[in-house]
């Protein structure tokens, strides 16, 4: 099967990043196809940017109709729902496969996400979602997306502070990493805090890959139908 | 990877019906091992039962010391949690991979089950996972479990009836067949009604090989931690 | 004071009823500014034209930036995170308007809106206001946007169905009419049905009004930084 | 119009207060009638005070029948259902008006109250208003509301710091004084901390008079119908 | 113990009704005293009605301060907050210890209350008490509260119509009679519909007994206290 | 009447407190038959504990078919939905009994409890139980249970920092002990901490005892139908 993988930002570096989450866990017989919009925001740092990147984000699904699924690979799930109407193949959004991983190995997680203005997006995704019952937590450590590209050992310093209060704090009992570009880090940190540690990429194309099996589609009846 | 799916009821034919449907959907490299317990209730159908299958269900668990994830193949995701608790693979009930599964191709889902005193136990699973929201109404057919093993006509009859209500009066957009013993229906209910039609044992074992294959485990923090 | 009413199709028709609607509300002094994008959905229907005619009706909010406050006539509040984050004045989309008048004037309240396929937008928005505590129900009259701009005589039949359905069967106190083009009935049918009938256009320029002389604006800590 | 404003206490000094607001945001062509029962609690703080206040607060809306609006001058929003009852023009409480006002101008808001005793009365009517997914924290100050009359500098401090706390800890991105008597503080404290703070009675007047200019009237039908 | 059951009506046969079915469950040495005020509303049908019978209510509470606990035997669980604040001893509502009684032996519940008018503010306590959840319905039969004192055939056939509509339609699996005009029906229509049928007067009666028992009384720390 | 109480864990001392704690508050002529499974968990310390537990409490159950009430004495309620739908006669969790009567006497109210392991069992079941709003935090001392029976002065410390805490910061306004093994802390913390405390078991004993006088009985109809 072929999945789309699509960066809703301009960001070349992170597609490469993203590409390379999805492959180490794809089937072997799962093609991945990543790509972004060459115009829009560099990164998706709230309701602006979410906004502004979806003409872009379309035009990719577009240019893609022989995905057998596809995958936003932006925490925000910036355009979830008009990829869906569009489109009649499963659609996930990495935060949203985020969500239900953590849901289905733990009774409670937190995300740890970039800017606190990106915040109150993810906390009304949960909400519409059902999950934000499941989640006691979204902090954000306040590292722009793009600082995570760089690999500054403050960063990494800052995560894990994060990670080690809401654990106590909040009893989270799993950690969804709230950005494409911290897909890299899920093993190392999961190791270091013995709790699972949920990258939304690898989480998406998995789900993906799970409902393409199924047989299952996007639902043409209702909020997604096309007509 | 060895998905071990059990079925908590004592009735085998019901065990050889959730396997078939367990391997149409797995992978090539899947192991599908299929157990019932041998003392307990014929079918769950309802509080009482759901508890009192519970010891035989840990104990074919801990039969298969082995199983790289388990999938309880009753609608009722009984002793979900109480297995989560006695090992550290992934865990996961049908009902609640469906809903899981529906939630992700559908704004809103019915469930359709067999008998009426087996629906606020489902809804209380919904509640507690949070997905209560996106189900719009869980119908009984009021078909014993057993019944749907006979392939009466009028059986066919009743679910197709109460499927198409609930497509009209609540506005479900994906149906999630509340029962392991109506998983042979999933591909022909989905052709003739035209929305996704969801059978819980396929969708779980699918989503076991997705936690598997991201590294996964059951959380050993907070609630289910065993120690 | 400057209102800017944006009317986030393209159909000139809808923005001088519109326009007509604020006007006959707004008080003396305030200037009814409105626009219009000239690219992009020729109505809102779903969530794929949601999406498309943002990036309009942020070029709209633009060209205008000595507006004291805006409203965005679309009765799905489209774009509405997007233009409060790019400006500092006051925002407010006519469904949000329509919700929060008819709570302040009745325990319970309907919606009547155009297809069912934007019923999940507006209910997700209700969810995310708090307000769907509020509502007893939003209801499709399955009458396209761009019919109402006709006139047919069954157009009106088919709402004034939908209004007596929901207040006998929903126990309804109060209407809000879910779609910038029914702006004009509102006053017909308020008489008829004895009980207030909100239009979302002549709330959402009253409410600006309000929070302008307030000397309140959209806040710019947290989810609407701008920096 | 005739915008009745009832302070249900009997504390006259507060009456002035009330009247010196509401008639700041009031348009020049509304009339303000500022009244207070002359028996009953001299200020509501807690459940007690808020139910013995009613039948002095009904006395008042009585005496004035040409009204075209009423507000209702206490957070507690004291009265509120039975004052709808009895008349058929719009009716608001300052409480109310203010979290309206705040949910259209921000994402999350906190309120500053007098004393902890208040806090359940109005975390209730948040609840029931639906807005309490939008309020972060409703803080109490500790101080009587009398004692606000009396310009105290360490009930500034009090309140400052309280503002202090919920922007950093609560993530509060507006503030909602809670209490009439602190209704001239508004500015100050908006300009000082950078973010909206709201008062209850401007918000009562202007949306009063949007209701008026948008000839809606409480609804006679079910909850409040009068017959 | 003394328990005082408090009709917050003026009408005397009520309070020999309530008399009545407190004393056939009170135990042998509890002294059951009944009163009501001497003016306000003949009966409490509404919002209005529930404020302006408070006052009467809060002198009969003040005549008996020697009570070892309070019933405030009005569905509506008027003044029920003004009451704890005013006492130490436990008080109950007859609506609130319906709905906990209920509760202790339903999954789900209906109320069957009188007039339509009265259903927003049983929904609302009901929302408050966290029990709405538990509550599929409130249905009203339209009958007037005094209306019920007479002993109309017409009256006792809307009940059971009512009643065997919720346990079909909203599988309501055990029924709160709402109103104290009910008390004497409810062994009747227990027996006759098979299922629980709860008498709010009968259930404060030996829940404030309860509470008694167990040497508990309102707590006097946050939204009761008095000083 | 007779009550059954029956402890589902096998530690006969703890059957020997919940003896004690039960007939210090049941009537003189209520006859409490006090009884422990021979087989199963020393003490109920999260998921896996309550389900196996109930094999044995049912078998309890069983054993006294002439049980007017019964009352399952561990805080977890494990297993209460499965005796209700094996008995016709009122059940009562004393999990359930302290948070009803919790809610009749504060607005809000705390839980403390043992280990962290059982907060998310307790969690849940105030959510299922609707009463989770009104329950501001479910605190563990970390204490095991069987801990408890011996006393150690470093125990009662941690109860005391607990509860201290949890009024205030919580602003709990009582508070209830979420261990059979605590029942006799009651009173004396009650008096030390100036505000209700409350033991499940007194509150389980005095609400069977209340159930039974109101001649009511489990409901059959749904949910608990045993045919």
């Amino acid at each position: 099967m072929k999945i789309l993988v699509v960066n809703p930002n301009t960001t070349v570096s992170m597609t490469h990043k993203i590409a390379k989450a999805a492959r180490a866990v794809a089937r072997p017989d799962t093609e991945i196809v990543t790509t972004n919009p060459s115009k829009g925001p560099a990164s998706i740092q709230g309701f602006l940017d979410a906004a502004t990147c979806v003409p872009g984000l379309l035009e990719e699904v577009a240019r893609h109709p022989d995905a057998d699924a596809i995958v936003i690979a932006c925490f925000d799930d910036t355009g979830l729902d008009a990829v869906r109407m569009s489109v009649s193949v499963p659609v996930l959004g990495i935060g949203e496969a985020g969500y239900h991983a953590a849901s289905m190995i733990a009774n409670k997680f937190s995300v740890i996400t970039t800017l606190s203005r990106s915040v109150p997006g993810l906390e009304n995704n949960l909400m519409r979602y059902g999950l934000a019952q499941k989640c006691v937590a979204v902090r954000a450590t306040d590292i722009p997306v793009l600082k995570l590209e760089e690999g500054d050992p403050a960063t990494m310093l800052k995560i894990r502070s994060e990670i080690r209060e809401t654990i106590e704090q909040d009893k989270a009992e799993a950690i969804v990493l709230g950005c494409a570009g911290m897909a890299d880090l899920m093993a190392e940190l999961s190791e270091e805090f013995g709790l699972p540690v949920i990258d939304g990429v690898a989480a998406g194309v998995t789900f993906a890959e799970a409902l393409v099996n199924n047989k299952l589609s996007t639902s043409k009846i209702g909020a997604y139908s096309s007509a």
